[in-house]
């Protein structure tokens, strides 16, 4: 059996590494990237068969660069996946809290526990990394009690490393949201959620009338995020989720095209906020 | 006679001390902090009398934790102004494009750049440093021509170091935008935008009944951006930039608080988009 090849940002250990777990659940093969760029790229030369990117989390708000890449590539977003985010402050077994100078991670696990870290740890330099569990292997390289990370359990246990506080996220509702990204493949039957991007024509009123074409049709607007469009500053992209999808949803669009305005639907999946609503 | 204390996130010769020299025009004194929330602690204990935040780069998008900082600390935005971004690449007398393996920036600099560094510099490991500045000053001090930094011209000049590729942002419209923060200070007379903060009612089409009110008082939306509620992860903070001011936009916000929402004014101000419109 040929293992399904799936591009994460970051290495094993990652969160990233443990949303592709829980969504695939059947052995997979990890494809590992530096930056989110690399694994829109791992999909475009088919190194990988799907890919999944996290897009938002609770404290720290939305990834900006992976909002663009999804647009930009248009590869179908086929699910999406909540992961409630526990960060450790991760060291060496000779490591004392008062000795910890400099914290590595990635700058959304830095942002997720500031508070945590600017209090406790008031004389340590945060350094943003490229990856959680990157900066856990990072600090076990270099052998130096003064250096320490932000990762997951996971990430600790793989490289053998002592958690020097446990769960230092600044608020316990901590939850990222991942999206799957799989090409050539049809939305599920039972759809009901949806992720769009949408420019509205220069008018004012414009995305009041675009959004009350949601209202009118009954359908629940989740997520609104804009985003500059680059080379055009002041004009934005919106990007929506929306709870509908098929044919409801297709007839809303008939609509706010025929208003003028340009809307692409990026993906038809299940709602998985279950996750959070449970927590 | 006293200098005007203004704080800014980064050190002298970073795009935030530009910004405030734009801004303020006469003499000032810059007070450097290496984190935004350093720059609202410096409001908050009186250490500064104003500051100036960027909130927005147009190739990178929102800057999610100053949006965050601003609703917290609650002090007015004053003002507004735009910066035409230019970023050079800057190392050692003897640095080599081929020799650099390592580019330091600011995240937010490094993301105006992705695609130039990683098409002509693809041999580069770039890392995110706190300030474009204050990278600039780390690859002097460590004398290594395999180090290199993402800055403006200016900083480079400020730590006598060479240019070594001009201008290499993604796309030449790359534009910054700033706000002004200044406690116990009154709207200009002249003010014609404002940016608000809102959270809506938990009901199918709230977003766009608010919006809908805007419009039908005339008022133009010049910029919508959703940010998660920390503790309530699915539910959403909007911060709006509207082009009104005074007795018209308070009467909206009256109706828009009547139909049960909330809404807070975080200022009024001079729209400075004139800066872009003419680039």
């Amino acid at each position: 059996m040929t293992l399904m090849r799936v591009a994460i940002q970051g290495e094993k250990g990652s969160f990233h590494e443990a949303a592709a777990d829980k969504w695939f659940e059947d052995n997979i093969e990890i494809i590992p990237s530096t930056t989110f760029a690399d694994v829109f790229e791992s999909l475009n030369k088919q190194k990988a068969d799907a890919a999944i990117v996290a897009v938002e989390n609770s404290i720290y708000g939305s990834i900006n660069e992976v909002y663009n890449l999804i647009a930009q590539y248009n590869y179908p977003i086929v699910g999406e996946a909540y992961l409630n985010i526990h960060q450790q402050l991760i060291g060496l077994p000779n490591s004392t809290p008062e000795g910890i100078k400099q914290i590595y991670s990635h700058p959304v696990a830095l942002a997720q526990c500031r508070e945590y870290l600017t209090s406790n740890f008031p004389q340590a330099k945060l350094i943003e990394y490229y990856d959680t569990a990157a900066s856990v292997a990072y600090v076990k390289d270099t052998g130096d009690a003064s250096i320490a990370a932000v990762g997951s359990a996971t990430s600790a246990k793989l490289h053998d490393l002592p958690v020097v506080a446990t769960n230092i996220e600044d608020h316990p509702k901590n939850f990222t949201r991942f999206l799957v990204l799989q090409p050539d493949t049809l939305p599920p039957s039972d759809a009901n959620r949806s992720s769009l991007v949408m420019t509205v024509k220069h008018e004012p009123g414009a995305l009041a009338q675009a959004l009350a074409r949601f209202a009118t049709a009954g359908i629940n607007l989740a997520k609104l995020q804009s985003q500059p469009i680059v080379g055009k500053p002041l004009e934005y992209k919106f990007f929506l989720v929306i709870e509908a999808s098929g044919p409801l949803l297709e007839s809303v669009i008939e609509k706010i095209r025929s208003d003028g305005n340009d809307v692409r639907i990026l993906g038809q999946y299940v709602s998985a906020t279950e996750t959070v609503l449970r927590n």
